[in-house]
């Protein structure tokens, strides 16, 4: 039988105590769980780049994984810790949106995590990743019902993923996530963008004409776009970083014009 | 029956080969471990911030657990390794102190690990992770009783934790560690701190007055103070970086007065 | 017995959702697997960085493991992708020469990963180490045979190793890499600079004349050469980094001469 298995996102750092902290008393609440990282470099506070991370990365794993994420500005207020059941994924995340970008999140069924026994006998205002979310983890890894974290509710926050606007034959977005490699991911649907006639992308005042459908398609250091992996409209550099060309940041406008 | 358990931290890197080379050798010598890693970015060769990092996580992990702490300035000297053999947690690192700084550090059993059993055939005089440190966790996690590493020892190193004074209703201290989020955790006890009567925080010149129990108690911007999760006065801006907004880093004079 | 190993090693970033995807496809194919990461942090696109690392690193592994490794600048083309069987080690990378510095590569069996249910059903352009790498772990750790992936090749590129060269008593060579320290590894076999007689380093124009066994051997702040763990001319400062005492980077020129 396969260990029981746990994904760790956090904006903690990747060296942070706090991130060794958890694992400690995850460890501790079930002995034989298998922990997987998946990210602990994500930006400080940041709810949006959260969403898009868990939402191009949990739907791939298999649907009994538990994950936990802990991106949580309003830890030690009265903001709720959820569990979410769905039936492509479970998580553990604050209430805060996070984790709304994911597909079809209206189907889960959702629980506020109040029981006294899934955390430690002592909270800290500042560390509910330790006292909080990795006791849980422990409780739901070594069986426990989840309807015994608590109440079920429906108001849980929505976080707003930012929309792109079509206007007269022209698609307005911006730029949602820069990775590794300084390719810039919009959050302009591909579909949308191949479907104007005679298109071609602006950004930063700057046309960018060429078309690919992979990186070797065109030649060192030309701008190119693309259809990213999980099928947004992609700005990239050959053998560069379009990131560092361009000046591309987080919330960068990006135009598609129809000629 | 839970998969044999070793975490890793070391000074070397995230990205390093000799992380890498050190957990081949560890699954060579011992098939299904497990293995966790806490931090391979520690500041190089930086024994407080390393001993910082072991008391902050290591208590946290049930007791079993076997962890590996690489940060050896002294690597391929006469400097002993040790095997700690603690009520709490089993520790394999370099005899210069870094883990003094545990609770209850003169509990342990300790043995200095000199069986030649347990090392690589060649040992390098640049790499003890991989030649020394990686075979023994092998052998410990295979089942090998701890005094067969060699001989109980009692004249371990300590390494000193620079203490914060008290005096005339002031406390004087220093920051200790700066997290991912720029929060800085000093050396001052946290029930030493509000046992001023009026107190307030000073640091580099400027006054922080305002204690809070948790980040979200002030507004964006407001540079704060409060217990950190792990019982120290810490020092923190709303929704950004102290340490950036008020250029601190490890050692930085903090002092807390009675008005 | 051992749940089945897979180690990790990309250039995508630690913190990228690409990491993340990867990671639950393998576990999707393979819900029992372990995964070790080795590096994701390797320089992106950037071959030689990759063919060392995976040279210093893959070695150590029991036989067993099946490493994947993924630096593919040309993801999406028709360059292959391969299973490399070998005596000592199992990989799967694109063929672009990254695994070829490993010793005795010349003794592997090589196949062209082509079975269509060794893929996604819908492979995109852009992301192979979620859509083929990652479905060809789960079937190989699920156990299948290695002669399904596809047909055995013989012409794989070879990607060549930068070699040093040697003139009248003096060895040219370069820097390969510069581990977090600051040390900075060469191209130049330990036991060619040892066998030129009153040999000098020289590098950056300047030279560096102490030869040490390790690095406590000299004063805080010395420039030292000595043997690297893995049997490798290194250049080192005393509790420092030489390279940026010395601005040494991949590529910089390194010479040992004879007196």
């Amino acid at each position: 039988m396969a260990a029981p298995l746990a994904t760790l996102t956090t904006d903690f750092g990747a060296g942070s105590p706090y991130v060794a902290a958890m694992k400690g008393v995850l460890l501790r609440g079930c002995p034989t769980a298998r922990i997987v990282d998946l990210s602990h470099d994500l930006p400080p506070q940041d709810l949006v780049q959260a969403a898009f991370f868990l939402r191009e990365t949990l739907p791939w794993f298999p649907s009994e994984t538990l994950h936990v994420a802990v991106v949580d500005p309003e830890v030690g207020t009265a903001r709720r810790i959820l569990l979410v059941v769905h039936p492509q994924y479970r998580l553990l995340a604050p209430d805060n949106g996070i984790w709304t970008w994911l597909p079809e999140s209206e189907a889960a069924t959702v629980y506020s995590v109040i029981n006294p026994a899934w955390q430690r006998a002592e909270v800290s205002a500042t560390f509910h990743g330790r006292d909080r979310f990795a006791p849980a983890v422990g409780q739901l890894l070594s069986g426990a019902e989840s309807s015994l974290a608590g109440p079920a509710i429906r108001d849980w926050k929505k976080l707003p993923m930012p929309q792109c606007s079509v206007h007269e034959g022209q698609i307005t977005g911006e730029i949602l996530f820069v990775d590794a490699f300084g390719n810039a991911i919009t959050n302009i649907p591909w579909s949308a963008a191949v479907g104007l006639p005679g298109r071609w992308v602006e950004v930063q005042g700057r046309p960018i004409l060429r078309q690919v459908r992979t990186y070797a398609d065109a030649k060192p250091g030309d701008l190119i776009w693309l259809a990213s992996s999980s099928g947004w409209l992609e700005i990239a550099q050959v053998q560069g970083s379009a990131a560092k060309a361009l000046g591309l940041s987080r919330g960068t406008p990006v135009l598609v014009s129809a000629e």
